[in-house]
């Protein structure tokens, strides 16, 4: 039986707690299909901390560096991106069930896995969880020829009764780099609205014609609401993705907030329900059998994946 | 010297302080260049009053339906969309100067004009403000053919030190319906991205190849954090665009959140400029003179206009 990921990342240094945070942010990805953000990184996540780019214990830990009954800047000191994700989305997450709402940034930190992972942390307190990060740089601005945006993914997860939670978890270019690359592999033509040369775009495409201006803006809103917020690394500053994909020095962005303080859970989720159903359940289009509410693709592969493995 | 918005909205009933915010709503839209939510609207807004699909003053007035030191639902009580929008996003404002942050949810309301406006307001007051409506419905959900989606606007203001503010406001659909009509009456090819049929798509267009999934996603969370967290009108009982394209019945989503809780504004303003300027002053791509960042081509309206008139 070969190793398991969380003795394998232990073997590189990284404490029990921490190998235990990666391991499952790693296999929940797989559970979800999300293969691109799953065990097959390990190599390279491994590769990393041995070489020092990422530390695997950071001396002294990471930091808090400013906190409020609502906010929370955490310094990652270098470390994995996942544990200190983790606990910035918990404390997050603690304040919000205190305080009603609250928000973090984590600066200094390394690739986290998927976003998805830490906004749906919320779901089971009846929150709505949010998260985000910058990542390496891929993209160019609108109108721009210089690469200066990651794919920087956003993620917002609000619960339902009986339906799956909706999970929107997305990067802001309309592909990622590794989808591009794929699709050139397969001598296939890539899409216009995919990218500028080796550049990723912004999602909408080129210019403004096709509503490109709105995917630079929200990738770039991302940033300032990690980075910047953070007092993290600024855009030309963090590495070119082509040149080194996952980056030390990304910043992340995390918030929650509680549904009472609208209205009581239990009639939110049923009305969600409702809309999403109402979607599902809506005309297709001509040969298209099915349509999907974000986070239901996910979530499906996940519970037949669970039912293979009993 | 014709009437002005304000004293002809107090004409049909409206009373005085929100004839003033709806008048300034308007002005403020022309002043940015976004006619299509500036005083063009009056006659369609007035005539709306006068048929009571509006109410100029609801009996009673607004109704607080649930409050927190971190929360707001409002009840807009079947009224005017622009003060009730300035109420709620004034007082997630003052929430927010004493918890850190605050959101509000509006409900029976109707349309507030822009996003930015209500987000704008957090500017000066070192927050970064959030505002989002639905609306009617004009867009179809990706592999869809019902219209289920309004355009579902939104908006986030970052302030900067001496670089204008960071304000993105954009609908979720590729386009607005006018865009598309305008186009339509001058002759021009429509872009693939923009419609199907008469029907409005999602930011990313049709389908998912190209992002369409996420502009679907973006637009039904729009619907979530508003209508269903305020338990307003959902999904389709809310009408169509291209019968009613200003419904009463709308709801409204506002966020407020201090920067001080992450650092210094001062420190956090000056790294804004910094990486605003490092986007304007990257190399453009042939044939483009400028990179716009969020809201800059609105600010230069209205420094332009404000000019003109002195």
């Amino acid at each position: 039986m070969p190793d398991s990921p969380r003795t394998l990342l232990e073997s590189a240094g990284v404490p029990r707690d921490d190998a235990r945070v990666v391991a499952d942010v790693l296999s929940a990805a797989d559970a979800r299909g999300i293969e691109a953000h799953g065990t097959a990184t390990l190599d390279a996540l491994l590769a990393r901390l041995r070489s020092g780019a990422i530390d695997p214990a950071p001396r002294g830990g990471r930091k808090t560096v400013r906190e409020t009954p609502t906010s929370l800047v955490l310094d990652a000191a270098g470390g994995l991106g996942h544990p200190a994700s983790r606990e910035a989305m918990e404390r997050t997450i603690g304040k919000a069930s205190r305080a009603g709402t609250a928000f973090a940034a984590v600066r200094n930190s390394s690739d986290f896995g998927f976003a998805g992972y830490y906004a749906m942390m919320a779901l089971e307190r009846d929150m709505i969880g949010i998260a985000a990060t910058n990542t390496a740089r891929y993209a160019l601005p609108t109108f721009g020829r210089e690469v200066l945006l990651g794919t920087n993914p956003l993620a917002f997860a609000v619960p339902a009764a009986t339906e799956p939670g909706f999970v929107l978890d997305f990067a802001t270019t309309t592909v990622q780099d590794a989808t591009l690359r794929a699709r050139r592999a397969a001598g296939e033509p890539v899409p216009d609205a995919w990218s500028r040369g080796d550049a990723l775009l912004p999602l909408g495409g080129h210019g403004t014609e096709t509503g490109g201006h709105k995917g630079y803006g929200l990738a770039l809103l991302i940033d300032l609401l990690c980075a910047v917020l953070a007092a993290g690394t600024l855009g030309a500053d963090l590495s070119l993705g082509a040149a080194d994909p996952y980056p030390a020095g990304v910043s992340h962005f995390f918030g929650a907030f509680r549904i009472d303080g609208f209205r009581e859970p239990a009639a939110f989720k049923a009305d969600m329900d409702a809309l999403l159903r109402e979607h599902k359940n809506s005309e297709k289009a001509p040969g298209y059998p099915r349509i999907y509410v974000a986070g239901e693709p996910e979530y499906e592969t996940s519970r037949q994946r669970k039912e293979q493995m009993v």
